[in-house]
């Protein structure tokens, strides 16, 4: 933007929200101007922290007005960088609007403001003896794991974050107010809106209430960590595990290094050894019986070491271990950027994906940790590598697209839970065919003037004008 | 169409397919001109009976050219009038593309044609351990069962149809073919085109190839009937069992009137009160303990009676009887046609509505039985209407209407399973607010000329022109 339509639209702004709503400060636009990925700093012209719906709407209209785009920022703990406004613009941030808004116990649900956090909210719900069961790891904003279809260790359970979502109150690209759905358990009413939104990454729209499906905090919990010879054991452990028809809450695998990493960052005392982190949620006497079954599979996949973590902190601190493992590789190896690969395959492939990421890995001499959701066939390599070193960057880029074409080949998904963003577009048309051309019809249809969040996921047909 | 443009249109279709797939034999276009439901026939002009995507790629060329609708026909088990061409044109039945393609064991996903039927699907996986879970009671096909969201006497375990695709291969309105998903457990790749094509009754596209998620058959299954004096005494019931955390697999209301009509078909001799059928599945003690539980939850809600049903031909006795429920209506009232109500609510407000819906049933003087889902807050008036009665034909849309209107008020939808059609179309704009615009923006960029199953669901924003 030129410094005069700056200077026009951040009237236009403060008229329609409050002087102290809108900023063009130099370290605020730095804060949003990256994610939690190695995807270069680019800054908004303008940062706004609407408080209700309304001036979201005002916001919109404003930004069709000058065709000037929008980008919705929660956290900025994405990871593919999903908040970088590639073409500058308003940022929106929405950490105003964080309040829990209504708990409706007798129907499992809840409704929230977008900059409500996963721990936020849980601290909340603990109070009427309900969790909420997403858990990607990061305290990610309810707003943000939205817009990304988050998931994470629990999903193997209790779904993914769009089987969540009820409805959405969202602001489209003309300012229009709608909601996306209601509070029944189903329906077959109309096309699946809730569904569509739910992981369009901002590109569709804003989101300024979500009313999500919570669960009852289970009567029992056990955990434990079982630790094999080789990662492929591991694997077909929990392939055989899934395939008994045990219903796992969670299951994880952590390589030897990344359980290294672990033991220094987290001061915990794992055997450094290719290991499943596993938790079951029942009644005693299930639980018991499915923890049992669990035993004789892995010790039948050489298991040489089970470990149950049975009271609650114990426990946390086997969470709190694998929820770190990012910090921990960061931590570990200081003024290098992390690079997270994210496919997804159906089970059946998932061993020999994760054998051919490992072999790829020390081939290609770089460093990194593979850990996995492995019970939906979702595994991760945390890569580290020094931005600077021109070899090294080329190296984890072409390890990203090995990983991602052996996946794609297969069944598989470029991305399992983090999203397109920037990182996982150039591989959309070959994941998606023709399909893509659809996707690109309906935001084209919702978002004519391509305003909100431009370059992410979905581009438009079509592309409108800009300052 | 004039006969003149019939002719060249049949040549054509001829040209693309062979002559036996396409007639115009009288009777054959009245079994393709209804479906189940108490709305009115009307014809096809042509019907085609393809065997390949490629065949339904030339038919939709074809549309294309002349301009003629299309009307994807399953076996006709609609509720709402989801088959009946309100203005003429093709009617492609997928009566030939009937086969199970694959069975990926390991990786619990079957690949299936749209016209094979769900007990057909469950006959082949039976011999693989498996289950296809969607039970709506009739013997639809999968094509169907997705164009609808289709869901049933499960789902309050298992998930509605949505919940089970993992991919369609769809037909585009110019003949173009996708795959709208992958076989991973879960994506946040682009925006999610499997649950948008899923329950859009064929306004969008014509499904070719499904891939389906289906389960291992539990270990260990538990049915019972537990009986109540009141329909409301029984729907607490069920509130409290779910908030209890019971991870029950089927729960299912019959109320007084339908158990004496099931009683009458199916020679069952149940206690006439208001029943719920219910069904635990699980390892052998987490079950023991479910229902031990249960027991204690129907017994403080007043259950006067509790059978077990121990063996498989008792349970299938009692699943058959539930499934023949709308049957036994309709061959004990000869002459009169059934209209469902199929409203879902928040589970809060379940016992209100079905209250609500006696208590008006009666007033109206009106024949019906009240059965439910009552586990997804889901439930079903069966009204019997003779259609040469004008009176009671009102009386019945009258009584429709207030149920509609109670579940809207309430956060409700019009339909939890049966789809929209014809006959929830004047609800739409009141269900779904500014988001029907949202859909009708889809349904324009995705079918321009409005060819695709015209005057159901969600209508195209502009119309498009026919011969």
């Amino acid at each position: 933007m030129t410094e005069q339509n700056i200077t026009v639209v951040i009237e236009a702004l403060k008229a329609a929200l409050t002087e102290e709503q809108v900023t063009i400060n130099e370290t605020v636009r730095e804060l949003h101007g990256r994610d939690e990925s190695y995807h270069a700093l680019q800054l908004p012209d303008i940062v706004v922290f609407p408080e209700t719906a309304e001036q979201v709407s005002a916001i919109m209209k404003i930004s069709n007005q000058f065709h000037i785009p929008v980008i919705p920022f929660g956290l900025g703990s994405s990871l593919e960088g999903h908040v970088i406004p590639t073409e500058g613009g308003i940022t929106i941030d929405f950490s105003l609007m964080n309040k829990v808004l209504e708990i409706m116990g007798n129907d499992f649900l809840v409704k929230v403001q977008p900059g409500v956090t996963r721990l936020q909210l849980n601290k909340e719900l603990k109070k009427y003896g309900l969790f909420f069961s997403v858990d990607p790891g990061a305290d990610a904003t309810i707003g943000g794991m939205v817009a990304t279809n988050a998931s994470g260790t629990t999903s193997v359970k209790y779904g993914v974050m769009r089987d969540q979502i009820r409805d959405l109150e969202v602001v489209l690209a003309d300012g229009m107010v709608i909601h996306t759905g209601n509070l029944a358990a189903k329906s077959s009413s109309g096309l699946h809106l809730n569904g569509l939104f739910t992981g369009s990454e901002g590109t569709l729209g804003c989101f300024t209430e979500i009313t999500l499906r919570v669960y009852g905090i289970p009567e029992h919990v056990s955990a434990a960590r079982a630790c094999f010879s080789s990662v492929n054991d591991a694997v077909e452990a929990v392939v055989s595990i899934l395939q008994a028809g045990i219903p796992v809450a969670r299951v994880e695998l952590v390589d030897e290094p990344s359980i290294r990493q672990a033991n220094l960052y987290s001061e915990t005392d794992y055997q450094e050894k290719p290991t499943l982190f596993l938790e079951f949620h029942g009644n005693e006497a299930g639980l018991k019986q499915d923890v049992e079954f669990m035993k004789d599979i892995v010790e039948g996949h050489g298991c040489s070491e089970i470990q149950f973590e049975t009271d609650t902190a114990s426990r946390n601190k086997l969470w709190e271990a694998r929820h770190n493992l990012a910090y921990a590789f960061i931590h570990g190896y200081p003024g290098k950027k992390m690079m997270v690969t994210d496919v997804c395959l159906p089970i059946s492939e998932l061993a020999g994906a994760v054998a051919h990421a490992r072999e790829h890995l020390e081939s290609l001499g770089l460093i990194g940790g593979i850990v996995g959701h492995v019970g939906d066939g979702n595994f991760h390599v945390l890569l580290m590598m020094d931005l600077n070193n021109p070899e090294e960057t080329a190296k984890a880029a072409d390890f990203n697209e090995r990983i991602v074409l052996y996946a794609l080949e297969r069944g598989g998904t470029c991305t399992g839970e983090h999203g397109v963003g920037i990182g996982k577009q150039k591989y959309q048309r070959q994941e998606h065919g023709d399909a893509l051309l659809v996707m690109e019809k309906i935001k084209q249809a919702l978002d004519p003037h391509n305003l909100l969040n431009p370059n992410k996921n979905v581009k438009a047909a079509e592309k409108g004008v800009h300052l």
